[in-house]
């Protein structure tokens, strides 16, 4: 914390306050039924489409503004809304009233021989705050899925899509105290300055968890401050393993996807293990398969061999997440070297084997140490919705609590219920 | 962290080769079978056995030092070992055996409409440091646990039962070399200075996760200090609450065990809240019986009426966890008054009430935040081998990964297995 930051005590005020409402907000949710809850959605989802206009006028400024700043082309893109993605933010709402509600749920139910009967059953998280960057969408998404497991949010935006975060905001308080639940269910940091970042990591009387969203460094700030603790994915360094008993034709395939579907996902293959055994063969159309379909490619000796256009890969590629048209391609001496790299480069999110020898697959499933393990499929199904969750407030790549896609379900935790009929302990 | 500390480069450098050391651990026991992890177990307790006269001699140097440095009757008799306590210790390692294993265990698995086959899989933690106090013991119960689970345990405790745990600590050793598990799978700090402590919990980069056992100082210290995750509970402030409608007799029966079985353990209770709608039947006898058990009780003013020998009780009664005879007892306004009691004073550990009424049973059992409660029982059921999860290493009161008892199952983590037939993403 800077002293700058620990001095400001309007905005710790601020926090506090919002904090206070959170957890009274959050003590009401967790009361409130099914039923409340979906028609809060269902209402939000109405309410974004009712104020379209709002939204894009505030939009407009926000656009205006980024403009002035000469923000990156990328960026301008990420913070635009159109009636398109307008309409994609009230149909995330709708889905997210379709999931099944996870609170309540009993998880696991058992009776003891003293015939005390134990249940483990889910209830919400409490309050989460979300700290993300210039998409002003994760406004509804967050805010949208908090509120079915029943937690209250404080959301904190980018300082880019103020205006436009805040149009959105109005419309998720409108669905929620319409269908009766209070207003501070959803909660917007209502200022622009930075230090209310560091305000948030430091409430942990108040927030239970903050999940950070945005780029490396927004995320690196969260787990290095933060006394509240964090569910956040740092980085999706994620490979495809070509193995020697492994179908040319499907490698070709999941290659491709993986690397080239969309590259800028957490889940987009940014390097290519190839086995010696089937080097030979399969490293020549694997390489001619990527730069066809744009990819630049740079690959170690023997890759650079196979194809003139193939450019020499340094130390730091194996490391890299390009999160762009880019891939490092590296021939390996089996599983094991395969999984030795991935050991080493790896950011332990999702890595794939390409193989027909069931065995080499198995070993590969149990012993890589990541989040998500595929067989024979693209790293691209690293999504929550692709996994049948539902919507998904990012993949985590911690050890603790949610791994790998974090929906609704991943933001509550549970308690035991236990009946008895007067059993003391003897 | 304090300067002093920060610039002690040695202590530092001593934690990161443990650290580095586990990691390497982890990564066998991780790989490890069933059938190695419990002959390791087993091989403990039989090294604890073979042991006792070098572990005794260790604990009487143990024992001299503390009585030298005059430490109370409570701490000594935590601190000592005889015959039985190492035979307990030997005997938890063998039912930590026969526990089932929880690594591998799959814990959901659906098909999704493309054909892509998702299982979610238990997998351990990875290394898992625990910092506690006087009680040697803890060495064998945490470090079998940890193992159990395959993860790998770097143990520091307390500076008093140094020669203890350290002679503890090479049994299990023997034990986990002898089934041919790595020597670094549970180590020992090998200092008493208490910079170890700092150093560990700055150590991010190698323990996946601390739980502190111990004094409510030590909890404090590690939740504020610590850069790595923690599990732990700081207070188990228990609550019963006896209905209107509760049977008199089975509200006597669990009053007095819920707080005289055991008064030193975290489930004991530390108040009673009595409904006003049967405290003219039900009172009296409830605080006769408590103060015939050896209770002191303190009481709010209604509550004193009843027994001259009631104690006046202040604001701060309300908020203490005694851990000894004593309790405080409140007259409330119904089940709504309990749980508002409950929220403001409550540790969010474990409350129990007495009623034959379902529907305020289940108001109770679904309203309060607490990791546990119970329905006429005792709230000295709160313990991980009550709930037939055989070994815990203490009871959390967070409400992330783990809540309630920690055994071996909550001290690992999972993954997602995809198992695929050449499936991209469209």
């Amino acid at each position: 914390m800077s002293l700058a930051e620990a001095g400001d005590s309007t905005i710790e005020r601020q926090i506090d306050t919002l904090g206070r409402q959170a957890r009274a907000a959050a003590a009401a949710l967790a009361k409130a039924g099914t039923a409340a809850k979906n028609a809060a959605l269902l209402g939000m989802a109405a309410a974004v489409r009712s104020r379209r206009e709002a939204i894009l006028a505030a939009n407009a400024r926000d656009m205006a503004a980024a403009r002035e700043a000469k923000l990156s082309g990328a960026l301008l893109d990420r913070l635009m809304l159109d009636a398109a993605r307008i309409e994609a933010m009230a149909k995330g709402l709708e889905e997210i009233a379709a999931q099944p509600d996870p609170v309540g749920a009993v998880m696991a139910e058992w009776t003891r021989p003293n015939g005390l009967s134990i249940a483990r059953v889910r209830v919400p998280l409490g309050v989460i705050g979300i700290i993300y960057e210039s998409r002003p969408n994760v406004t509804a998404d967050a805010g949208g899925l908090c509120l079915k497991a029943g937690n209250a949010a404080i959301l904190r935006g980018g300082s880019e899509s103020f205006h436009s975060s805040g149009a959105i905001h109005a419309a998720l308080v409108e669905g929620a105290t319409g269908a009766g639940l209070p207003a501070a269910a959803i909660q917007l940091v209502p200022t622009r300055d930075r230090a209310a970042v560091g305000a948030m990591l430091r409430a942990d009387r108040w927030i239970d968890i903050i999940v950070p969203r945005g780029g490396k460094s927004l995320i690196e700030r969260v787990q290095r401050e933060s006394r509240v603790p964090v569910i956040a994915h740092l980085d999706g360094n994620c490979h495809v393993y070509v193995d020697g008993a492994a179908d040319l034709g499907m490698a070709r395939k999941i290659a491709v996807n993986a690397k080239m579907r969309r590259t800028g996902i957490c889940g987009a293959a940014e390097t290519l293990l190839v086995d010696k055994a089937c080097a030979g063969t399969h490293l020549k159309p694997l390489v001619e398969d990527l730069i066809a379909a744009g990819c630049e490619v740079r690959g170690d000796a023997p890759t650079q061999a196979v194809d003139a256009r193939v450019k020499p890969a340094s130390a730091n590629d194996w490391d890299t997440e390009y999160l762009d048209a880019i891939i490092a391609v590296r021939v390996v001496d089996g599983v094991d070297d395969a999984m030795a790299h991935i050991a080493r480069h790896g950011s332990h999110h999702t890595e794939a084997i390409v193989t027909e020898d069931r065995n080499t697959a198995e070993r590969f499933l149990n012993e890589v140490d990541s989040a998500i393990l595929l067989h024979n499929a693209s790293t691209q199904f690293a999504d929550g919705g692709e996994f049948g969750m539902g919507a998904e407030i990012g993949i985590s790549t911690g050890r603790l609590h949610a791994r790998g896609p974090v929906g609704a379900e991943q933001l509550t935790s549970f308690k035991y219920v236990v009946r008895g009929a007067g059993q003391v302990r003897p």
